[in-house]
């Protein structure tokens, strides 16, 4: 009969900087960033989060903090969190880590969100080259509901997730990934195609002693120094999971990780109220502070049983997940379709990115036509529980991919009728999104068809 | 009180070839293939088609009709099919042409299908590079559910649906296919770094005299030979809907088709008993003949009201889609990530076709541990209701894929467990899908890290 | 490489006679009832059935046939079919018979239904004090969509399930039945509260020799008549499954039936486009022709096994059920509640009955001020696919039951508003349903509240 | 950019007695309960509450609380809320009032319920006459799971809901209830005829002193002498809400209430955590305290708009709901019937209670094969996510109903076999439920068939 309240291991004060917290958080991956905690399998235990910002972005009326905002900071994970056996032996390397979401949800007391757009020399999206002033929205939270100011007429229900949980790379892995991170950066723009269709995105994020935090190391100490020349940036996805970004992962799901280091360092972080598949616009699920009720298991030996390696070393795997039984059900989508031929009508080889950038430019200007501003459908499709599919890969020369919206997120029908959509006066929705000037110098990609 | 029974447009007689058919069938895309019936908006009409190859792969026990296959004379279609409105009126180029799904499914005395790779040299398939042999499997049907001999252990309830639907281009659509994908056929391989990875697959398939068959247009004539030579492939989807292998639309979907020509020229084949998101083994739908019982509605001028072109010419559109009622429900599934990182361990940018590749050789390698080959499955993921989602496409520089598979399809346990999963010997399922030799000389990718 | 189309052990030819077919329809239970075919487990077989009056009612513009009818004859079903085991051995009494429905549909050419309410005086349905007329509405089926032309505005997908489905009972069985059901026809009226709240039904439906078919057996023989004297009409459900009419045996169900005699012999009948919880209007689904496609098990001594009979002998189990994959999803429901208190005002006492026939007729009321007359909802809700479920059973003296109807079935939004909802003149939904005359003299029970 | 957290109008300290509380709680239903708080339409607002038994019943090892509780004091609920609108005109009779449900959950730091059933003399349950004793199961919740250590082998995610949402009812709609009840009270047990089936039970629960809290009123005062007398008890669902126990009214839900008295006195109680159709142990949810986060709509004049009133005053209405689109997702279900044949073999006629009670003990039979006592089986269909539908109402004289469970809450397989269930010696599960002795002397059903 013992207490079943969660026990919360990483505690978060909204008052406090991401170094002032009692448990003072990271912002990059390295075996040597020091646990904060124990946890032992099968305990239910809490984790609170600031969002991927720690508050940098606010609950106002402008988006001059996204234009200008310092992304060298995030993203702020809490942890790393140490998991122990029953018997008190920590998690191993070549284990398998389970970790079950058993709850989630904002951080009582600051229901709210936003999504955004960075300005194109400042972290752009998926779409910059068509977007590339800043932009914001914020979302207010009314329990499962989100609804905005900034795009009025939906409202939609969380399928909320961590956009960040991953566990720490051995020193072996972090080389392997600095290396190959390097390689893009020096050498991808001559050798991938895709980089010059999203042309002036950054193509990797190296090592930084900017902005560099390291949980309880002390900036400027010599071994701060060493960890944050070599430590990982959190932006993307890899081998331990990290910035996976998988809308699906909420309550209920479980998340087999690897584990490289002894006792698995699990830490969380980037909490999304809700996201589309593929989150467009790179600041672009619904971004809050929130917690995580966590319970895990250890499968001893489960990397060898369970995950084939795909490269050169045994550290190159993936993890797996199982997706949780309360997700929102729709019944009705409106879908779009892309084919990976660009803008210009030039033809891509199979080219699944190019095709769903494709699909999502075909939903934006199909929503616009209810009222909207382009940019408002843009954030929108970015953090709306939207699923974005792969549904061709091998038609060459065309990929195909899809993007389905539920249409029961709108308060109208949007679906095509035989009679013309806007009748009578367009209603626009207003207010429109925040948005920045783009002082910048890089071209628009502008499509050749549309003429206003 | 009129008889309701949706009126048979095009009738298939399964014992004749494609061109002996009453309403000879045709297997390129051109604006001067005759239409062969008329049909009127809110009438139910059924259309019957034979399989895509019309009856080339065989019920039996060989995979030879596979690899030698002669990949110049797909997709048999059936129509086109031109469409009035109640005044006898055609559709126009610019309306828009909302076809419903009303029914389909496999034609009487033919149920059963089959899922296949090519030989590298001849086609190939999404993992042809890891997977060179031709190889085939034959599915049975039991009403809504599929099993087959050659991958024991499972069975499906099918997600029925048309690989192909599509209207016929214009003369000036035609030029643009043309045009583009012979740039991509001449430059591809330099410009590309996909070709790099699915090196040995074809670029592009341009028009072909060859195998090409026109319907009515009788072969060896000056038209013929006229048509012939610019008529396009039936291979990808493109701006007229075609080959969009979009697993979704089964019974009740609705899809609207932009109108190029007089009439619209509605044609459909390449019916999918099941297919995965991606297809990706390409030949890798559970492929069938069949009958589509369809109603047609005429969006005067809808193109330009709902779709905005995304390229140089006002053509440059894609269809839209609803998704229908009556989708198989799973509740459980097990999700398997990739990135775009390839199987040496070099890091690609934002690449959704690499990360997807990833994901898919993942699920390969986990489920043949529970006593498949990897054949088995790369074929199985080919067909089963799988989905494949773009999760993460703006963390540079990894684009997170992820391909989620319905548990209940399997009739064991395949999620990770703390206990080892092939406990006791090892069960291999037998018997093992159809397999040709692989005499060619292009290299395979072989994973650094499998070792046997 | 067998060929794997279902085999056809009952064809139907519906322009002759129940006795006229191929292998003669039966319309009563009883274990001398001989067999018209027999099937192998684990084979495909189809059976076709004529709809449950075999086309006493027609497609056409008048409700005198429901008016009229002659009940005595329902319901005539194909079989039975007597299952063997791959040895031959028949199914034997104490076995389990798993039937599962692998596919199901309206005869080709047949497509078309009804849903009705008899008169009142004869055979009336639930709300027969409330709606004592005949009347009908027809439905065209457009695949798996029906629609009606005497409810305009509603159209939904068909949850398609045979209204019966048993095997035949043992004398013993037999005998059990005829001397409940006689002593309810006896006392009921005295004993039963509910006989009272809905007077003018028939209590039971004892056996009689008018109307009777037995199949092969010769009408008129000695051996008709004993067994016509003795035989259990089809109208309820009992221990052998029969007339269950649970909306949910769609395609892909598997039922455990309880085998009495030798062979199981089973029999099938009373199709069922759509119908809702309850089948309130009593001919109440949306009745057709049809075919099944089943596939049977043997459970040998599986009674035992999984049954525990609950009452004096060792037959009074019921079957087990099992639902299929394929239902239509929907994701909103508009929900209305009952309770067990009856239009006088009068408390009963935690009577599920009572408290569902408010929630229909609240329901009722409801959806008639969108523009439809109570006819028209009574036989919607009838055969849509709305849900009826026993809330609340416990908290005395209420029992709470509820209707939940989805909402994607109108063309108009059904959710109360906070404006009002009949703006402007009330929309009245023309054609109404066919309706005749009530000519009896049976009071109607009129809601002391409604004045109009 | 108001601050979004939603304001706590009633909050409980769990250490404290129900009439100790800032906002005293009542447990009776009458118009002169004075309101606690104000609450503004369009405000998300938070209420918490007590378990139903405000703590009576204990996280122990012992059922002894269960057979001695005294039911006189329950439910205890928060409010009465007076509901304004934006211009601080309260709701009206006549108005329907709007409640959306934006979230709702356990109390933090009270993460536990229990289901049990009462001795059957002083309450009982649905199958008391063949479960007379006292029982108990604790649950502990993990996030949106339970487990039970009493029930061991299942766990499932709540459907968490309130049972108890009602507004106040006024003088004239007391007398009603008032009148009815009193009148089966007096008469029932020789008018209906499941009052026989379920004899032990409680016919009504009249309005009583004892055990009486009404808020702020003090008790012993003359008002409360005279309130007292009057005011309703909780325990039925009736014309207001009330106990309506109904299982859907989760996470988005709305619901729609009429209103009898100024500012419509909105009260809630009675948190589940999950519970089945029909509660049928009676104290059968899982229960615990929790809170809710609400916002409300007022319609005004629009129970005239919406609700028809079914009896003699208009005042004879019920409460819509509309579903939320979070509900736990399960495809695969195994469903049990019953017929209105109670377990002595006697026919009843078209009574959905007694087919629902033998749906219910087929249930429990079946489900006892798998290693589970048969209070156990009791006790987790009263509480998990199970459905209880009126399948056929109509096919005199048999209703029937179904139960149908999720198979994914076992963590077996629970399926009938061709292979005999318990293979091997049947495991049973424990521990079992706690569980009293009866020392009453009523009669107990029992099955004729059962030899054990």
């Amino acid at each position: 009969m013992a207490p079943p309240t969660p026990r919360l291991v990483v505690p978060i004060d909204l008052r406090k900087n991401p170094w002032e917290q009692k448990h003072p958080l990271h912002n990059r991956w390295h075996p040597e960033i020091l646990p904060v905690a124990d946890v032992t399998t099968g305990e239910v235990f809490r984790v609170e989060m600031v969002d991927w910002t720690a508050g940098a972005i606010k609950d106002n009326d402008s988006s001059l903090d996204i234009k200008y905002i310092d992304l060298s900071t995030v993203h702020y994970l809490s942890g790393p969190i140490r998991v122990l056996d029953s018997d008190g032996v920590p998690a191993k390397p070549g284990d398998l880590l389970a970790v079950e979401i058993c709850n989630l949800g904002p951080l009582p007391g600051d229901e709210w969100g936003y999504t955004a757009t960075f300005d194109r020399e400042n972290g752009g999206g998926f779409l910059t080259d068509h977007f590339p002033s800043a932009t914001k929205a914020i979302w207010y939270f009314e329990g499962i509901y989100a609804h905005s100011p900034h795009i009025p007429g939906v409202r939609f229900p969380g399928l909320t997730h961590p956009g960040i949980i991953g566990t720490a790379p051995s020193m072996e892995l972090l080389n392997i990934w600095n290396e190959r991170e390097q390689d893009v950066e020096e050498n991808g723009l001559k050798s991938f195609k895709l980089c010059e269709v999203l042309h002036s995105r950054p193509l990797a994020n190296l090592p930084s002693t900017k902005g560099c935090h390291l949980g309880r190391i002390q900036q400027g100490t010599l071994e701060w120094e060493k960890i944050a020349r070599e430590a990982a940036r959190t932006i993307p996805g890899r081998e331990n999971g990290g910035n996976c970004d998988i809308k699906n992962l909420s309550r209920g799901s479980k998340i087999y990780l690897p584990v490289f280091v002894d006792g698995a360092n699990l830490s969380t972080g980037d909490m999304h109220f809700s996201q589309g598949d593929g989150e467009v616009s790179f600041c672009g699920a619904i971004e809050m502070s929130g917690f995580l009720e966590l319970k895990c298991e250890i499968i001893r030996g489960g990397m060898k049983e369970y995950l084939t390696p795909m490269g050169p070393s045994p550290l190159h795997v993936n993890p797996i997940f199982e997706i949780g039984p309360v997700e929102p059900r729709f019944s009705e989508w409106l879908v779009f379709e892309g084919i990976s031929v660009d803008e210009s009508g030039r033809q891509h080889y199979l080219d699944a990115s190019v095709a769903y950038k494709r699909a999502v430019l075909n939903a934006i200007d199909y929503l616009s036509k209810f009222g909207y501003s382009k940019e408002q459908i843009y954030l929108l499709l970015s953090c709306c529980p939207c699923e974005g599919r792969i549904s061709g890969i091998v038609d060459a020369p065309n990929a195909v991919a899809t993007l389905a919206i539920p249409t029961a997120i709108f308060d109208q029908d949007i679906r095509p009728k035989a009679h013309k959509v806007p009748t009578g006066p367009r209603l626009m929705r207003k207010p429109d999104v925040l948005k920045c000037t783009y002082d910048g110098n890089l071209p628009t990609t502008r499509n050749p068809s549309i003429t206003m």
